[in-house]
């Protein structure tokens, strides 16, 4: 599996998405052109995403949903368990906890942290809120594999460093801010700190979408633009 | 303009986020190189994205970060007034309502709606709190451009076609669901009804950050995988 666009894992996990609620408005079968109009991309591209992980279907007979939907949801990692901690617990990061869906798969609140002593100490959703500065604490003694970041952005890089620093695998990030790992002051530009290195950062920024879609509103034109990799 | 892959306009997006970060840091020059590795990617993909758009450096010497951002601004269509509804003042609604950041462009939210009788009449952030009955009225008498959509996933689709009856030019969809057009029931598969025609919908999907960060944490080796695009 290399060379796989990060495009293409995107619109995995929107197939995966049209696969859900085509399950819950009991269609069992779909094919790639079915599933490229609903994804508004091409039949084409549907397939060559899929061929990255293997054949899913019968050449003719389209796919079985529920079969599909499970292979998805075994490529995306998301048959498994995932302990999370939210660093942030404002409106957003309670926002997030009551987010509908992260149950469905198997993302599980261990951890709640937040630096407002007007938190610290609260229930949310079951769980105490935490002082970040326990943070490194609490992972030594829990598992602990992603952090989702939703502080303020002029926080949002000490409270990544700090989840880099507790050892979490990756960080989703809601802060309009780019995450930069730490550098080592002796290392070239590209040598970064140990506690950086694998670390994964995903980014979910409201600023960002409201840019494209104010882009796209104005060269409506462009909004299905064929990818490169799209011969149609 | 024509074929320039969404990705682009997702990365101009970071470039231009990477410039504001810049100029907090009263840093006034950068490079494709220097922008490339903040965004993580090549310099040769950065070059080739502002390319698209026209000639902005000059070879050689760089960019000189206010203009660069002034015209990825220009671009991207930040340079004015963008007139927004909410519809869903639950938690993720207030919170979008008090996202820092969306004031620094000109996203302006001039509407509030929600069905919960509990949060019509209620002020958020200055403003009265409607019923969504009445977003088609508020957009007769009242200036909409965008809608950003923040109800629950089984109320998602209704919204999304009530923002349309109501005439908004674009849709940030909030809710993991992707929202279908509606066809007409005479019409071949791809005619849709009229008032979503040229309609622009983008999605802000807090499950398919989870998903890919999921994904990545598995496959470490396939987050930076070069797209197609980029020959490096």
């Amino acid at each position: 599996m290399a060379e796989i666009p990060t495009a293409a894992i995107s619109r995995l996990v929107t197939y995966l998405r049209i696969l859900e609620q085509l399950e819950t408005q009991d269609i069992s079968r779909t094919s790639s052109s079915d599933l490229a109009e609903r994804a508004g991309v091409s039949a084409f591209q549907v397939r060559k995403d899929l061929a990255y992980f293997g054949r899913f279907g019968t050449r003719g007979m389209g796919y079985t949903v529920p079969i599909l939907k499970r292979e998805l949801v075994r490529v995306l990692g998301l048959n498994q368990t995932w302990n999370v901690v939210i660093v942030g617990v404002g409106r957003l990061g309670q926002a997030i906890a009551n987010y509908p869906g992260a149950s469905d798969y198997q993302f599980q609140y261990v951890g709640l942290f937040d630096v407002n002593p007007a938190l610290v100490g609260q229930q949310v959703r079951g769980l105490t809120v935490r002082h970040t500065d326990e943070l490194r604490d609490f992972t030594r003694h829990n598992t602990v594999d992603m952090g989702f970041l939703a502080v303020p952005p002029e926080h949002a890089q000490d409270a990544a460093q700090a989840l880099a620093d507790a050892g979490v695998k990756g960080i989703l990030n809601f802060a309009p801010v780019v995450i930069q790992p730490r550098t080592l002051e002796r290392g070239g530009p590209q040598e970064i700190s140990d506690e950086w290195r694998g670390l994964i950062v995903e980014n979910i920024d409201f600023l960002a979408g409201m840019k494209r879609l104010a882009f796209y509103i104005l060269n409506p034109h462009l909004k299905d633009a064929p990818t490169p990799e799209d011969p149609a």
